[in-house]
């Protein structure tokens, strides 16, 4: 029987390896492209959907312009714009097709993933890999006892999370003062 | 055995009377109240929520700023702005809820209702009445044919479609240039 | 000054129309598919997707097992399953990609659309022609006075109730009784 | 200028505290009440409610009927079911609400929440505390240098899928074989 701490530490475990394998000069590369953006777009599918959502509120929070595809007040993308595709492997039908119409309007986009090569990779300017197992499985990435794709989905969230408090740092923005952009309807 | 065009011509039918219901006043008032606002947030639930999402959608894309209550972007509602309740009893819970919050923040309140007496209804600073059936079953309301709420979200959605075409009108839009304001990542 | 009762006769007048096009012995495959699928997946984009959401929502009530594509408790899809694709063009990215992966997998697919010879049209088991007209403006199809697809989602919402209806006739459902399966947490 | 290690470690910590603060016997009476009920609803606003979604979506791949208040094919609930309230101080409008209804059905009300006293806590049939800051500020809460609630989220979220690792576990799932539950339209 396994119990809350183990399943909690391995979890944890697994998650410090996951954000520790990412470079941080991508992330850097991502804060610069993010910031000098008009509005960012974010996709993904399922529960990497959910995560790419957080991070866009997030973003909103704090004075930057962001929005999921699909959104009831979605505008038009151009080129001041950037879409950020989640997917781990690069390879997922909707994401790649997006990513391509996306390009075709002179977007920039940034692909955070875990497959090395992949189609989504291949339109991406920017490349920030979280290099979880895959259902492809390639031999470079970190395995997990947990199932399906969670670890990429918590890295996900999380380094969305740490992203956001970069740029707040660096924009030095009062944390308190971020509720008065916070939804207040609830 | 109840054919196709027998159905489309009842459906249509009380389409018309319930439509043909609305004060076309309070339309005048309705229209004044949305553009005159900052931004519009819509609520209402299921299928109604749906249809208001609708109406969000379309006013976005004739340059009114619109999205609805939980939405990713979801900014602070303040005394600028105009909250639209769809709830054909005007007692369900959360738009309840959800008004009287809108209320403390100074926002004005739209109601879309049938019930001609409504706790959304003593919030609001407009009620626009399209008088179906609710489950409250009140004397004055038209009685229908289909299956629960359908001929109230019905009207809805054709509604404020009615509004969106009123406003294109008045403010002279060019039906052929909206598309500019259409999400293009599909 | 275009006034609320020329609006509305003019939209109700375009709907009529546009619903008389509809070939019924079309509507009649589609129940039948509908009836006799294990499951219901819909996709769409935009206030395309809403009108098939509300049209999932109702099939549900009447004991239809029906999401859509994106769903949280979204299951597989198996060739028991009946996908319905509604697009004006038949050519939208998204759902041309879900269209072929669901053929993949078996699953038979209704497409709602206007456009008479399209992509989404190719690997249809089924077309439901509602021929408004679309983006890429064919000879074949009514025009209408109303901005972008207006007149092709408020035909789909309607079509959608309509055959609900047919159903609801055929398996002789109480309509009163049909509360019960509804959501009661609102 | 804050950089993406210390970032990291920052947030990484303050998870592993607020994770390690949760009673593993609250876990215990949790999965119980989960693995025992006809369906699961939860429920949450804004971030909270996307880390309740993807709870949600994972407990569906191990078989367990899951949905949030407000899904397109939302059933209605009963006193088989349990409600799930993700809230940190467990006095936002809609979550009490919602929660006031389920009880009225009879259904049993898990709350995750941070604030040890709370409207919600009081109509709970078990509380499980994450104890975060939240906007009330207990002295016996967890401090925070993230902006907003993350703290709780990013909790929130891996806290679900710890659970979810739990059940994996007792019920002996084969992991691989979860996939067959999966969504395959994507």
């Amino acid at each position: 029987m396994e119990d809350y701490e183990n399943a909690r530490s391995m979890i944890l475990g697994e998650i410090r390896i996951a954000l520790g394998a990412i470079d941080a000069k991508m992330v850097e590369e991502m804060i610069e492209m993010i910031c000098s953006a008009e509005k960012i777009f974010v996709i993904g599918v399922g529960r990497v959907l959910l995560m790419m959502q957080a991070f866009a509120k997030r973003l909103n929070h704090i004075g930057i312009n962001a929005n999921y595809v699909g959104a009831i007040d979605e505008p038009a993308i151009t080129e001041k714009d950037v879409l950020i595709v989640g997917s781990g492997s690069g390879e997922t039908a909707v994401p790649v097709a997006i990513a391509r119409i996306a390009k075709k309007h002179g977007a920039r986009i940034i692909h955070i993933g875990s497959n090395a090569k992949s189609t989504v990779g291949e339109v991406a300017d920017l490349f920030v890999r979280i290099p979880c197992r895959t259902k492809l499985n390639r031999e470079d990435e970190i395995d997990s006892k947990q199932p399906m794709s969670s670890l990429f989905e918590q890295s996900l969230l999380l380094f969305g999370d740490i992203v956001a408090f970069m740029i707040i740092k660096r924009k030095n923005l009062d944390i308190k003062a971020l509720w008065c952009k916070h939804a207040n309807l609830e």
